[in-house]
């Protein structure tokens, strides 16, 4: 059997190029992967050396040219063509590698994903997903990518995602639902009343509409919205969990006493921080570009990439560009 | 000095009419104002009986007619238009009260404040206000009214909602966000992007767009967007602290141990659970509305009730709809 082989742009993100490369070996160690590492050659070697990766280092593209958060993200496609984030998604589309992992600038990630790698046939956007933690993992999409959405998009959002879920985080039957201001059929802006019928008729488990309050409880195993209610709802999480986990920090300091009851649950607060812990789940699939590639968060740690390489080596092995491709005929 | 009279529909909400009519008069003793209870004679009689509320309450409305939460909105119009919610709402119109508390039907209370006690001339939408805890309490509008709005409508709102938030919340020169999927002003869905330059040009303190993520950690006192974004958002704030209360419970609860600790920051955890409780802060205030009305949460307990009777005296006493009308010439 041939190696998988999942290309990294080892430059992207708050904690690159360190982090991301020991995440990337580790997690291919972790995984039985090969890896493709994009970024400058010193960067490369140093992490191989390091982190004792020439055994899962199939291959790397040298480059000095990184994308910044700062960049506007047509640069991937024209200034910056040489760049490490360009390379990773060229050499996925030329078939040197099967995934792409990057943390770095989501725009332009997304941009050089649908022009470079392009969407699988019949698709006529792609959505950036989103896998949440909580009461269990979801998959919510679009979550950022495009702000302004047709219920024609939605719908193979829904088929998307549902897919995804199945195939890549082992949900049999998932249930979906249309994220909304309300679960009875007549609520809704415009797009979601639009939308609404056409998921009926889906080859989906479509439960119907969800609320805000669903999410973190566990409702639905794939939430369909457009990219603006999508971004406002995951960075809602975060955020609620950055609040959540200050404030339990808060708790647990404010005296001695305070410091002893802290320790006496310190497993069950390792659980609970880890509920609300964006990096245990990986990176955010898009969805509906032919071949697999992971946007890592841009916070990712070492642990965090490691996630992702196993998120990518299971998105590859789902075929779910090609299962997409027969629902689509 | 006369009394201020608050209109209570004590039929409404999960806890109708017992916990109601008791957190009506608790709060009418508290903040020094008279109540004019509506809803059904025996309940009003026996709750001013058992809650010694003969000096409060002021005036009474006996009725057997209701508004349930499955009722469409339009029926406090008419088919239920002798209901006690529609009772309140027409009492403030015609000055019998100053302002209206209801925990009952959030879309029928909306409908009878509308089209009964009208809008402040020159306000085209109003909108359902939600002011919610966390960091620190901020006002987000529209939370649910109006699914779709258009620029001119989000212009108003953040008028308003500066406003209330000032006089009423005690907030000086607060600081009014839009909500959008990114700080950049580059971002946005069409909405969003045409309503930027509009909330520049207003007398407030426009700080610009702002995330999900900012909305727990205090950046703004005031998130202006439309009512579908709005409505997610609320309902995902209110998920995950439910979401987060049961975390803690299972955490504290998982052995004798556990509980030990519990005790120990018994304390603090008082007040977290408090930073995540919407009761905290009153209802949700109509913005726009010629005179007060708030609606309270459907699940509210004599507590939240108690709050709901300070805000609205507060409401009626900051003069926010005469300001409105001034600001509109």
């Amino acid at each position: 059997m041939n190696d998988i082989i999942i290309a990294v742009d080892i430059m992207g993100g708050d904690k690159a190029p360190i982090e991301i490369a020991k995440g990337a070996i580790a997690g291919a160690k972790e995984n039985g992967v090969k890896l493709l590492l994009c970024g400058a050659e010193s960067e490369i070697k140093n992490a191989i050396e390091q982190f004792d990766g020439k055994n899962v280092v199939a291959d790397t593209i040298f480059t000095d040219v990184f994308m910044t958060m700062e960049d506007s993200p047509m640069f991937v496609m024209k200034e910056k063509v040489e760049s490490s984030m360009s390379k990773a998604v060229t050499a996925l589309k030329n078939g040197e590698a099967h995934a792409v992992v990057s943390p770095g600038n989501t725009g332009a990630l997304f941009t050089a994903a649908s022009l470079t790698v392009r969407r699988i046939k019949g698709i006529r956007r792609a959505a950036l997903g989103a896998v949440l933690p909580l009461e269990k993992p979801f998959l919510l999409l679009d979550s950022g990518a495009n702000p302004s959405a047709l219920p024609e998009n939605l719908e193979q959002f829904a088929l998307l995602g549902s897919i995804y879920v199945e195939k890549v985080l082992g949900i049999s039957n998932p249930k979906v639902g249309l994220l909304n201001n309300g679960t009875e059929e007549t609520k809704g802006n415009e797009l979601c009343l639009a939308t609404l019928p056409l998921l009926k008729e889906l080859p989906i488990n479509f439960i119907g509409n969800c609320e805000g309050r669903d999410l973190p409880c566990g409702v639905v195993d794939v939430a369909v919205c457009d990219g603006f209610t999508g971004n406002v709802t995951v960075k809602l999480i975060e955020g609620m969990g950055v609040f959540f986990k200050k404030k339990l920090n808060t708790m647990f300091y404010a005296s001695p006493i305070t410091k002893l009851s802290g320790l006496l649950v310190k497993p069950e607060l390792k659980k609970l921080k880890k509920s609300i812990d964006h990096r245990e789940f990986g990176g955010a699939p898009f969805l509906g570009i032919a071949k697999p590639v992971i946007k890592a968060h841009g916070s990712s740690d070492a642990r965090s990439i490691e996630t992702c390489i196993k998120q990518a080596k299971l998105y590859y092995q789902s075929n779910v560009a090609e299962i997409i491709s027969e629902n689509q005929k």
